[in-house]
């Protein structure tokens, strides 16, 4: 039996769960997930209705082997840092009138509490001192560096228009240094070239999206030492799409100095994108609406270790394959 | 000011620190951490005596600029993951007597706390319950792994007779599921190649020491799918150095899951390799005994993506470039 299969008997031993909190444990793509959880059910080894899956009494026998224990930190969620909380109150005060998620653009925020742990870790790092860049900015992250005062400059770049308003209304109430432009990633804009320390990101998944994503960000960059943060899920990126990021990352000239896993989450707290969920593939394949903050993203850290290589130069027209692929399935159709 | 000078005054803006928090603070390796102390101290901004350091007036006041605040978490010490409890007892029972580390072998062991996190850390990827293969094993990783009854089979190899005979003598005393050979890697041993699932070790760390023990380590599992956890320290590898392992990593056919920074712990408890710390490089440049758990790796999980690759194959010739090169300042010389 693979190991996938064997995480899911491990918390199936622990009872019958909701499918959303499975997806949430195990590690495999929700292509592959759905595979393996098809095929556990037609070896009679589960039973899936409306959502909740259970072992049968083959599945319970077999699932013996596999005991479940949590040991996640549960003061930390797993994440290894608190929050910054200093900026908690304001930032929440901020981001309760963000403009809402929409589809065209694959939006969706990451929490507050993600927020607050990824400053900490960043502080923690040394990487909130100089000048940030923060490319595509659905999370509002470039407000929560702004609070805490340590920046020496912020800038934000996005594709939608009400989210560069939104940010520039906020920056000039609370007086923030934070300045954000309107940008479509297709097209270069060298005003940013070359002058940042510290780039964040949220790209979309695909091979082609997060190339283009990485390439704007990183020549953004100063050079050597300067340090990129972005989220990477193992849901709509397999393991074999991981190798061929991380391949990039290289070739760009960066190395990885940090993955940990699961420590974004998006919550379905009501305005965010599970608000048309209906139109997500693993919810048409699964028939069952999501109960569970299964949507988390990996933090990556990396480093250039020489001048930074962006592998897209100039403009270009991707079109719809920033967003879809054959593993976006938690991505608006 | 560059991000490590920043990570310096960030937390001495704290107080007067001994400079061994300072180095497990900050994420330059030693000669590079040693180099930037220098001149600090130079430039009048630090002060250091008998190992602690502090600020000058001048520091203080550049200091301003750099808060610190540390938000690790508290419960877990920034690793996400609770113990694996179920098997502490007996594991430090069996491990109070382990043959002591000497130094010909680099040797020096990581602490029950991070042995037990990342047994649950493995348990929670289903990364425990089929072969798997210790390569190398001052931690006594592999009794840690045999107490949870959860593996199929676990076989440890290690070049110290000493540690081999203690771990089989255990074996057959609590009739555990562990077998362990004596094992130089410089010479290859077919008879482990392409059985195992898992294997973990704690590498050295000079190129060309890294490269041959995961070598041998990579060569001893099935294929695709299989996986691999070893520690890497910031302290004896530095950017650059990473960045050449992680390319060995992705030419043997495996991505990087997983990097949790200081995850382990080698504890100063009297019997590591802080007995003969006066040995150590780093220590005879700062001409001060260490106070503090300074000494600390972390934790890699890769995964193969197709047929795992060894670099090195073949029996080797290496000597002493195994254990030394010019980042080695925490090896004794």
């Amino acid at each position: 039996m693979d190991r996938i299969k064997k995480q899911i008997l491990s918390i199936l031993s622990s009872g019958n769960i909701s499918i959303w909190r499975i997806i949430d444990f195990q590690d495999a793509s929700l292509p592959e997930f759905f595979k393996k959880i098809m095929e556990l059910e037609k070896e009679g080894i589960i039973k899936i209705s409306d959502g909740i899956v259970k072992l049968t009494n083959k599945g319970k026998k077999l699932a013996k082997k596999f005991v479940f224990s949590d040991y996640k930190c549960k003061l930390c969620n797993g994440t290894g840092y608190r929050m910054a909380y200093n900026v908690k109150k304001k930032y929440e005060s901020i981001a309760k009138n963000r403009p809402k998620p929409i589809e065209k653009y694959d939006q969706g925020y990451v929490g507050t509490n993600a927020i607050l742990r990824k400053l900490a870790f960043m502080m923690e790092r040394g990487d909130v001192y100089g000048k940030i860049f923060v490319a595509g900015d659905d999370d509002l992250f470039s407000i929560a560096l702004a609070l805490t005062g340590l920046p020496e400059k912020v800038v934000a770049v996005d594709i939608d228009e009400r989210l560069i308003d939104f940010i520039n209304d906020v920056a000039k109430k609370y007086k923030l240094n934070v300045e954000a432009y309107i940008q479509d990633f297709q097209y270069e804009i060298k005003d940013f070239h070359g002058k940042f320390d510290v780039f964040v990101t949220d790209p979309v998944e695909t091979l082609p999206g997060i190339k283009l994503f990485l390439s704007r960000a990183v020549a953004s960059l100063k050079g050597k030492g300067c340090a990129g943060y972005f989220g990477l899920t193992t849901l709509e990126a397999s393991r074999k799409k991981w190798f061929e990021i991380q391949k990039m990352i290289h070739d760009m000239g960066f190395v990885i100095t940090d993955i940990r896993r699961q420590f974004q989450v998006y919550p379905d707290d009501g305005s965010n994108f599970f608000r048309f969920q209906e139109k997500l593939p693993i919810v048409k394949k699964l028939q069952t609406k999501s109960d569970y903050n299964w949507y988390k993203s990996a933090l990556y850290r990396i480093e250039a270790i020489k001048k930074p290589v962006p592998l897209i130069k100039g403009n270009v027209k991707l079109g719809k394959a920033i967003y879809k692929d054959n593993e976006s399935w938690a991505t608006p159709m």
